[in-house]
């Protein structure tokens, strides 16, 4: 039985009765039966009801191919009439026989009948006189009686449900979740296992792992004279397991209960699956009704699937083929309590993933001070600039007013996996107020506290509950099992010992691009380049590097000691130099103090660097070649590191990488100047090294003319956030203004820094990595960019022939497992494990 | 007899005697023969001596490929020896003889034996002692008597010669001015006609046609007596054509001077060029010794070559073929005098050609109220500003501070036609002070005249000398042979009536674009741009903007009307909202007290619209999207006033593109809308009108996407600026601080802003035509960057199959040209006609 005829639900009874469980007797209809049904042509209803003997009542639950796409709710007792009532009046009782009908009169009036909900609704009321009530109703409304006919009552209902899944609103709620315009129902009409009546009777459902953790766990609960899934909201229902707070089946009925675990063990084992079993005891015999799989959280996914494979029944490629990777981002990062109650301040757009809340402050400053006070603060800035990391890093959380999901705050957050919300454009910021705006007028002031949650976009009042990231033993041994599918490596961009320390933890095969920016920035330093920015000489600049080179040396010490054994790719100097400059009065007053300057020298100097677009302005290999004493101290600090941890006895091998490269000689240029440093260190210790010089391929020019650059250097590394920007001619930093609005017009099908442009970007990828290759075959090609931990887009680069992909730290051990995913589903046919249905 | 064995002088020399002109008999020495000379080895002297028989004195001149090269000079006399000097004595006399003996030892010993100029340096003395002197010094230096051997001396002279050219500083000079590293030296042996001696003799040059203008004019000199080109220099010799200054060769020598001015005939018709003649008469009787090809200015070379073809001497294709279209460019513009003193100040970057002087200015305000005087200025700014458009307008010059060629100055500067000079970056500018400081301390004070040479990039002091541009009739008459050869269009960038206008009389086949911005920056229309930036709503946007339309509609009207009949191409609303709002604080006061606001209103609203790469922000297609008034309002300007000029019974159909595409649906966003606009306005006016629309492909996207966004439009240009910016990631306004580095050491082998990037660039915009053809076969397609005019870019144009190139209105006279010349030199196989040889 397909399920693309018959539905998921037809599907899983079939294989239910195929493993022999007791399913009473089931009539499956399929799309194209339901299609004839909604235009009028029912079919042989003698047919239908002929399997089912004499059996009292029928269900009708629909079976469409994914039940997230909606539809018609199922209908239970049909064939009750009076003289079913009367009969059941005698072997169940009757309050339990009028309850059955009266119900059944609602759901049909309602449902079948489509008569007014109001009139059917008897406020808890029962009894004979109620039923009186209901039937009169129902007469007054039809001009005709209930229908008493069994099988007038279920073509009527059959109709119904047909007819309700190809109206109007249906067919747009479900192709809004992503349905096909002619997705079908199925109809699954089966005997009813009555849960009322003689002898032992009631209804209940079971699991054996709860869906939370995925942990082996009974759960559920059982009703005694009930119907289908009361048990789980009525009080006094039974629960399965012995347990403290109140009677269980187990012990009431163990035999029964016996039944069920050998039935969920069975299930299990032969569909490949922790399920969740609806049944029904009638009259003391255990019944199985349906059965769909548990539902679960992520982490419980990655517990399940775990489990299943270590008990061998998948095998672990279809463990780790499982598990949905979008869905696991949310599992490595803290996130808001979906069950808390939250009071939303306003919404911004996602920009780095994780909740934090902390006490509000406007300045990178305050951050850090708040920081050293071991408080939680949440950074709320217009935009941040390179001058706020140190206190981006001690923030629990960043949000800005201003920026696109590629803006300095979202880049910035990401890779220091601080949670950040940017793009709240509503928010008004009053500095000297000491406070923030919101859009609906509320103020909140400094020190106050807030959430922001990276993952949806919210900014919270108060204390939000979070529930922590678990990166637990189940999806460790899942990664292991990933990284032994995957043929495409992963790394991770990582700038400073801590971003390394957690790359190597979430097992990155090295560092993909280590921006050397910070080390320019921090303490101390920041003032040392504003010397060599306004030294006169090249030898007053070599001056004050040789001051900065020591530093740098011993932060490449502390990273190829924590990588050892794996690659570095340090991509030298990128920013324009006024970046390090003040950009206020007050700040250049300052300057001027400090070097001892005219304020009008320092004011000039400002402005002769300021630049109209500084992404496309002098920086990157454009400055290394201009200023060749910053790389020129940056190669000695690499080489030099090199050499004290080779003494050290670990192994090291340097990737230098030039940034905003466009012609080939920029390189050859680069490169022989390096190479006499190599020289010369290695002249000066003694020691032997290699090292390997690559290219960061950002603007389209240098992705053309790949063959030739290639030739140079033994790697290329495509900077897919540059790209986009060149290839678009879109600034990731401006785009915000109006990409909502184009995205809400479906100008752009999706923001190109969110998500891969394979058709535009894309192509120049494609060129460039096939020119490389031309030019250099054994050349390495790898992406570091925004994109590099997307699952689509590693699928692209892999199709490419990359080597390997490089990403955030945090995004490593999602990346691992896409890529893992794509081999598997190169080389198996796994079904799909997504769904309510098997 | 090949030039490239033998040189360009022995070609022509054989070709003289061809036309069977009394050249003396000539021995030419092939480039193998004269590197055999150079190794030692040397050639049979006696057959190289062979023809002379028994003439008393030989020539040898050099007769290289190129006399641009350089190489040994000429040496004559060689046979000069005691003896001969004695028989010289006799016939010529005793001060001629001792004379002719005395400048062979002297140009023997400098230039053959190679012994020290000063100790044969006689200070104008002559006769028979110096001449003993002479010989003596030479017997001293060189331990043996100066020879007697007339074949040991011409085997010395060719020795010397060959050795010359083989030197490595001649080498390394003649390599620097574009010879080949294999570049050969031939040697012409020249039997002499003495211009001293008995009867008629003398030595003179003529030529047919003046050097300056091309007009026909004979010119040259005379003198009695002499020997080479001494005529040219001689106080007291000769004019050829009677002249009231002095004697003339025609009136003493009719006879010689009919022949001479017969054998000009006969070498102008046979030899297809203007020739200069040196000649000899030597006891009555003429011998011509050279010709070469006149030395003419561009001017004169325009005239002379539609001269011969106007005289059926050559086809008006080779006409056109002759000219440098190089040189051409110096045509349309004022240039400062090359013969006058020039007080140079500093140099820049020449960023607009053309030569201005007046009085120096510091903002576009006095520059405007300098035009209404009536006075010239030259406007003097760190950088300029769209606010600073109408000052530069007014302005006779430009300079600037800061900027490339590309810079806005320098674009604007062009398109108006503006000499400018643009990144002078040594220059302080005191505007307090009123003056501004060149780089070697001189203050130039406002009000005091200054030139600027945007051809050279020359700043000078005063008011230096300028020569106005000719574009002449006998220009005219080229290119309009020019444009009957021609097979691809060339249009104007016009954005005003003015370069409209221009546009037209340089007879550009339409405007290939249009840019509007200057529409909202004019007058009163900036104050209303900045009350629409300010609206709340759309109704209050549309309020304004309905203000501008009946201005902008005239100003289409204007537009149509002079280019009547031919296209229009306008690009709707390109640069960033925020290029029109006030930069300073008092520019913001007075906005906030025109729109009655408060200050921080202002202060934030233009906050909130700066952008960190403006160049990649919210601006071109994506404003017109994201405020769609605007486009709307443009639109139906444009379509109103196409009808108002077609109800004028002129014909004209619009052309509107779209800036800045990056995406297909962003094309259909604003079709759709364009569309509704034109049928409102046909159905209000009952006028019938069709409009193209087409899109500025500029970013590398679009060019990628070309075959997708081909298929709405009607045309594709290329906008290669701004494409350059992106395909390289550098903006054209910040590329001066690096640029002239990269230039000087090779980085980048040109400025790709200034010669069209063919290897990258170029690549994308052969993909783009490419695709663009598949898409839509008969879509139309263009170039309207910076570099449509460039030769060139042209030709690569040409090659991709464009349709028309589009340049600033000034430099269609040389695309016209440059593009003839493509067409020609693909169907003919002139020769080439530069040089001084023929």
């Amino acid at each position: 039985m397909r399920p693309d005829v018959f539905g998921g639900r037809a599907k899983c009874l079939q294989r239910l009765i195929r493993l022999k469980m007791p399913v009473p007797v089931t009539v499956a209809l399929g799309f194209d039966a339901v299609r004839a049904i909604a235009r009028g042509q029912m079919p042989d209803m003698a047919a239908i009801v002929f399997p089912f003997g004499d059996a009292p009542l029928l269900s009708v639950r629909p079976s469409s191919l994914d039940p997230d796409w909606g539809g018609p709710g199922a209908i239970l007792n049909i064939g009750m009439c009076d003289a079913l009532h009367q009969k059941l009046t005698a072997t169940a009782g009757e309050a339990a026989a009028t309850a059955l009908y009266l119900r059944f009169i609602q759901t049909y009036a309602i449902q079948v009948a489509r008569l007014n909900p109001d009139a059917f609704d008897f406020d808890g009321r029962s009894g004979l006189d109620t039923l009186g009530i209901a039937l009169a109703t129902f007469e007054a409304e039809m001009d005709e009686p209930f229908p008493q006919d069994p099988a007038v009552q279920l073509s009527e209902v059959l109709r119904s449900m047909a007819r309700t899944w190809e109206g109007t609103s249906a067919r747009l709620l479900r192709q809004a979740k992503g349905a096909p315009s002619d997705a079908g129902l199925g109809l699954v009409v089966q005997a009813m296992a009555l849960g009322v009546g003689a002898g032992d009777s009631g209804a209940g459902v079971i699991q054996f792992v709860d869906s939370q953790t995925g942990a082996p766990r009974i759960t559920g609960r059982y009703l005694g004279q009930s119907q289908g899934r009361e048990a789980m909201v009525a009080d006094g229902a039974l629960f399965l397991t012995r347990d403290p707070r109140g009677p269980a089946l187990e012990q009431q009925n163990p035999e029964i209960f016996a039944q069920l675990q050998a039935f969920g063990q069975i299930a299990r084992k032969r569909l490949r699956e922790e399920m969740q079993i609806e049944f029904t005891i009638s009259n003391g015999a255990l019944h199985i009704i349906d059965a769909v799989r548990v539902p679960r959280t992520v982490q419980a996914a990655v517990r399940i699937a775990v489990d299943l494979a270590q008990s061998d029944v998948i095998p672990r490629a279809e463990a780790v083929h499982r598990i949905d990777v979008q869905a696991v981002t949310a599992l490595l990062h803290r996130q808001v309590d979906p069950t808390a109650p939250r009071d939303l301040i306003m919404r911004g757009i996602a920009a780095s993933p994780g909740a934090a809340h902390g006490k509000l402050v406007l300045t990178a400053e305050e951050a850090q001070a708040a920081a050293m006070r071991g408080e939680a603060a949440i950074l709320v800035r217009r935009e941040t600039t390179p001058e706020d990391i140190r206190g981006m890093h001690a923030a629990a959380g960043v949000l800005t007013q201003r920026g696109g999901v590629t803006s300095h705050a979202a880049v910035v957050g990401r890779g220091l996996g601080v949670p950040c919300v940017v793009g709240a454009t509503g928010l008004v910021i009053d500095r000297r107020g000491a406070r923030v705006i919101a859009p609906d007028g509320r103020v909140i002031h400094v020190g106050e506290v807030i959430t922001v949650d990276g993952s949806t976009g919210e900014v919270l009042a108060g204390e939000a509950n979070l529930r922590e990231a678990p990166l637990d033993d189940a999806f460790r041994t899942l990664l292991s099992w990933a990284d032994a599918s995957r043929d495409i490596g992963i790394r991770a961009n990582a700038d400073t010992p801590r971003d390394a320390q957690i790359a190597r933890d979430f097992a990155a095969e090295g560092i993909g691009l280590c921006r050397t920016e910070h080390m320019f920035f921090e303490g101390e330093r920041i003032g040392m380049m504003r010397e060599m920015i306004f030294a006169a000489t090249s030898g007053e600049r070599r001056e004050v590097l040789d001051r900065l080179l020591p530093m740098q040396r011993q932060d490449f010490v502390r990273l190829f000691e924590i990588m050892h054994g794996l690659p570095v790719c340090i991509r030298l100097f990128d920013p324009p130099l006024h970046e390090f400059l003040p950009s206020d009065r007050a700040g250049m007053r300052d300057l001027a103090d400090g070097l001892s300057l005219p304020l009008a020298d320092v004011i000039a100097r400002v402005e002769a660097l300021t630049e109209y677009n500084p992404m496309l302005g002098l920086r990157g290999v454009r400055l290394g070649i201009t200023v060749p004493e910053i790389y020129e101290m940056q190669a000695r600090a690499i080489f030099e590191a090199t050499v004290a941890v080779v003494r050290g006895g670990l192994s090291v091998t340097p990737e230098i990488m030039l940034p905003l490269v466009s012609a080939r000689r920029e390189v050859q240029t680069v490169r022989s100047q390096i190479d006499a440093i190599a020289s010369a260190v290695r002249a000066q210790s003694g020691v032997e090294f290699t090292y390997r010089l690559g290219v960061m391929v950002e603007t389209p020019r240098a992705a053309l003319r790949a063959s030739d650059i290639a030739q140079d250097v033994a790697f290329l590394s495509f900077g897919t956030n540059d790209l986009t920007q060149m290839t678009y001619g879109l600034s990731r930093d401006d785009a915000g203004r109006f990409m909502p609005a184009y995205l809400a017009d479906h100008v752009f099908p999706a923001d190109p820094f969110h998500t891969l442009d394979i058709e535009g970007v894309g192509e120049l990828l494609q060129i460039g990595a096939a020119r490389a290759k031309q030019g250099h075959p054994s050349v390495t090609l790898s992406v570091c960019g925004e994109h590099g931990g997307n699952a689509e887009a590693i699928a692209f680069f892999r199709a490419q022939g990359f080597d390997y992909v490089s990403c955030s730290p945090f995004r490593v051990p999602v990346a691992r497992l896409a890529a893992a995913q794509l081999a598997i589903r190169e080389r198996y046919d796994f079904p799909s494990a997504s769904g309510k249905y098997l």
